[in-house]
């Protein structure tokens, strides 16, 4: 690619892979609302706010790849994740129609779905299930990448990321980890295979004790190479066992799902 | 129930329930931003924008029971479908739960599944595919409805309507039409069964030519009574047979399919 | 037939079908622990303790045909149940495999699969979910019928039988109930089908509220007639509408999923 | 239709469709090998062996519809099965792929999954398993109407005829019953749709004991109104009752199932 | 744990165990009705009847975790299996239910499945089809299991155990061996996760002939890691092929499927 | 094996199994219609036309075991499919069940099931979509090997081939390169397996981009156990990358979807 672009680039995620991500573009397109720092050479910095429809379209005009991790990252009180996720994404998503429609990542989450139970197997066909507010956002986010796809052939990676950190750090997290490495090997296969469409794509590693099954999207050729198990020693050994009936134990969204509605503030 | 309300009275489907799900409460509350004449004896009215997140509340208050008609009920701009039905249904679901969480009928509608095509057979548990803005704004509703039900019980019964007029007006509409006798008895038991839960129920009568299953909701005992059959004879003579490409054909949403992105004015 | 035994023949279904099944063979020979009456011309009585090897052999010899409805028919203390649903279908099966292998109505229950929520839609393939001592019996009985099928080829038709009674008397019978004429109809078909094989079938009639799926016996060829939906507004008019968290509302087994074990007397 | 081409029009069922379909379209072109008596003023009359390519080509042309009931309609020795079944589909699509792609119904046989059991309910979707050289054809014939409509977009109905008869004639019939007014009503959809595709339709009557799933094809709009069992009793008692292990009623393809290899003679 | 008790500790899998899980718990309570020899250090000896209910509850009182290994463990007179595999199950589960209800490991086996053929690949949600009065003794237990977990929160993993040995002894057992050390494991994760549910596991180990598919149970994070084929040549060398009409070949549950009823002696 | 019959042994795998089966029988009888060079002390050669019934029954004869890769591997002229793939799979089949029904590798292909799209991972429950009169020949193929299995009781195993070369070739190979050695390893096991039956097995080694699901097959004890993954870079490298809409991207039969009828020549 020529120029990919990095939105929520100052955040945890789009920090690391500001690093990690640079060999797939010649030049990186790096936006948040948040300072980022100085720019290295492959890099332009935009800051930019995603409720803000010119300015997002601005942001899109000349890139050939998105990664979107942009938006509120967790819960919030409705007024930010109106602006950032429900408005964000449909700014993101008309600026994106109008420039030639470039490849899109989403970062949906876990949060989509996160009231099935842990003790549930499922795959990418599922009906959502979203925890709160910040998982209502993220179906509405998939939601659009799904219509502009059937609609004008926006092509998307609905990625619904578990616990993408160094290493895992809690019981829940032994499930739902994402190790960088993985994420990168995905994150190649998504802008390299010659047809995407718009697959639903679980992040998580090859974790021994998943709940996730991404066999539907064996065709993209992603294979996650890490597994969690290597840190359970290490969490049983520095965290609590939680107790059977807590949020943290059900449900695949672990404690989201007993969070209430945020207040405005 | 003592007091229902029905958002969306003044609107097609909304001032024929007006008169049809009289006998469901002592009282109906009838809510629109529209003009909504008199006032009938066992009537309420309230003019009311879903936007308005203090005036839905206040609407809300001392209800028992919901009929949510209200919000824009087919494609439009942006900004309109954002107040209306995203906006407007977080409200409501604010409002609800504020206020004993009154059982709710969600109108969603078969645009949020729109893309499937007319040629596959689709039950209650498919994933989403909207077809437009306003597909997905009732992706959105029926996310809120579900999180609302799995975080603070809150019971909805999401219902997918098709065509609901008095006779199906096109060949497209044989297949989606929905004969008020059949609304009026799924609304009755609706409100009636004692445990609701959030189902989805396709809003169709026994059409012969459907491509809706409603077999995983057998257990609510709504029977569909109506079948739009005989009216095929007079719909193959008074209009004209669609090409085999058309969106009216190939898409159970139809010719939303083919509509663009509804510019803001 | 020539000879056609119902067990259980003073309990409440087995009185009925004395006379119901007449026609279905030249003798009916009836037992029973309790009185039976006199026998009619056409009939043998044979007082008989399900629990007794021997008993139950002479019983069976010479039969062509059994319908099973002998044992205890609801929750009571494990050493009733043991004797007669454990120890009386081993004797019964035992007797048949020495006996000529007549062809068995078997009648289970829905409390084999009774913690299946009522809003679950379930067919003939489910595994068990048995709701007490009587239906953990059932579930026995129905893997004696499957294992004496697979070794040794003896028929049976497992009937999950849901409430039959002249009429449903509550509101979950609007969904269990099944009524005589649909009973014998389906009685009928079971011992004219030339091949039986070991199906499992609901025991329900053509209710609206059902939550029972025989589409996988479709080739039966029984179709139920009567529709509790009859007698909906009665019920409603004389019975209190159950609470939403009732277990006769919540589970298909109902009362049965919070009883508790019964103790020894 | 200006020109309705039915093929196999001395057969059985063609004799039978030459007068039912007759209003269809403007003229029948009316094909056999065999003598099929004086043309009526709508009719066009043609001998042709579909195994001649280019006489097939020559019937072809100028239709807007076929219905290909032609070809040998039983078992055979494979020399025959092979001239008419597969030589013959392949010169009408080759054929019809040439002029205009005109809609075609494929008479094709349960014979194509005759090993599937008597007690399984089988839908559209499942895997061939045909019954000897007569449902390998037919599976070949499927294949051909398949590839074309993939690759060039011809659309064929696959009609997978059950036994279609003025009555059923056997125990297994009552299963596989097509009665004439339903298969006319079928085909009054398929050549009424706008759009077809290529679908399998099982090609049975609304019979009681159907082990035939056609809900896939719900959005076709046929629905079959004869039920066998109302010749039931005429069969019990005119037929002797098959033995439970007869092909007649393990089987799907009866005994079909248990005939050799038909020798060349 | 403080207190884990193995029931069977006499048995083979028992004995192997007693050694091999002794890191489970401060204190291993083992039970059996034949000599277990010396108790060491850390070890509590209990002799016991299982069909004795007062000495169950003995046993139990006190345990906060039962490894059940107890029981008839392979095919016998009914009134052996009726003693150990019924009344003794009914006695643990009871006897747990008054004694905290400790989570239990309930040993069932291939042969509550045995009767499904070896070419079909199940998981755990299939019908039980059991193979024998022992199989039919192992789906009364799953059923017990799985009501004290839908009645009363008890906690079970119902193991469907394989051919747990120290290496697999014929041809069959390539598809059904479990390694002690991937038992071990499997036991491990058992009683730690913090909630167990009532899950159905396959117990063998990652052999690459298996008909078992354990996916549904990946949020266990069991992987085991031994693969009997590496005694495939030995076995090859040492054991006749089998016919292709075996028993052992035809059905998962082996022999036990032409194995007849154990005669009282 | 004493003597395994391999057709087609002049083709590219033909003369690669050529060698690497020798190990299977004491002798390899080796067929084709081209020159097959000199016979080595093991082998004997007979040149052979698969239309010729007379002389395939000679070829079959003496044989308990074949790999059938003869016919046409590829599009081709119908006549020729005819003769080759019809007509020759008719007469090898028939030439089998005359003697002794020798357990046969049937070399499907691919391209009966090409019609599905590379975004969609199916098993081998899949209902066929053939992309061309090859890829129907093969569909005519499976069905003879199904029916003979059925009605005969002759054992096939259906070898759904990808692409069997040293090297994966371009993109799509990625998806469905089978090594040599997996094929090798694959051929092992269905020889050695008690009992076959009629499995449908896809050949392709363990690539991560697979569309191919064998897990309904597991049961046979292959894991093929290369992968085309390291081959990526070599591809990328040296191939253009293939255009999003092209046919050897959107589908799993590649070109040969997007390929016309070969004419007569």
């Amino acid at each position: 690619m020529k120029r990919l672009l990095i939105t929520g680039a100052a955040g945890g995620l789009g920090s690391v892979m500001r690093t990690r991500l640079a060999h797939l573009a010649d030049t990186l397109r790096l936006s948040d609302m948040s300072d980022m720092g100085e720019a290295a050479a492959n890099e332009e910095i935009v800051q930019c706010d995603l409720g803000d429809a010119q300015a997002v379209e601005a942001l899109v005009e000349g890139c050939d790849g998105i990664v979107h991790f942009g938006g509120k990252s967790t819960e919030g009180p409705w007024s930010v994740i109106n602006n950032a996720n429900i408005q964000g994404v449909m700014n993101l998503y008309e600026a994106a129609r109008k420039h030639g429609m470039p490849r899109i990542l989403f970062a949906s989450s876990n949060h989509a779905i996160g009231f099935y139970p842990q003790s549930q197997v499922i795959d990418n066909t599922v009906y959502p299930r979203p925890d709160g507010l910040y998982g209502i956002s993220k179906v509405f986010g998939e939601a659009v990448a799904n219509a502009y796809h059937d609609k004008f052939g926006q092509e998307t990676a609905i990625v619904r990321i578990g616990s993408s950190f160094p290493e895992p750090a809690n019981h829940r997290m032994l499930s739902t980890w994402l190790s960088y490495d993985d994420f990168v090997r995905m994150i190649e296969r998504i802008f390299d295979v010659p047809k995407l469409g718009c697959p639903i794509i679980y992040g998580a590693s090859a974790n021994s004790a998943s709940f996730w099954d991404n066999s539907k999207v064996d065709w993209l050729g992603w294979r996650p190479q890490d597994n969690s198990e290597q840190f359970r020693a290490q969490i049983d050994a520095t965290t609590p066992k939680p107790a059977p009936d807590a949020a943290d134990v059900l449900y695949q969204g672990g404690l989201f799902c007993t969070d209430g509605i945020h207040s405005e503030d």
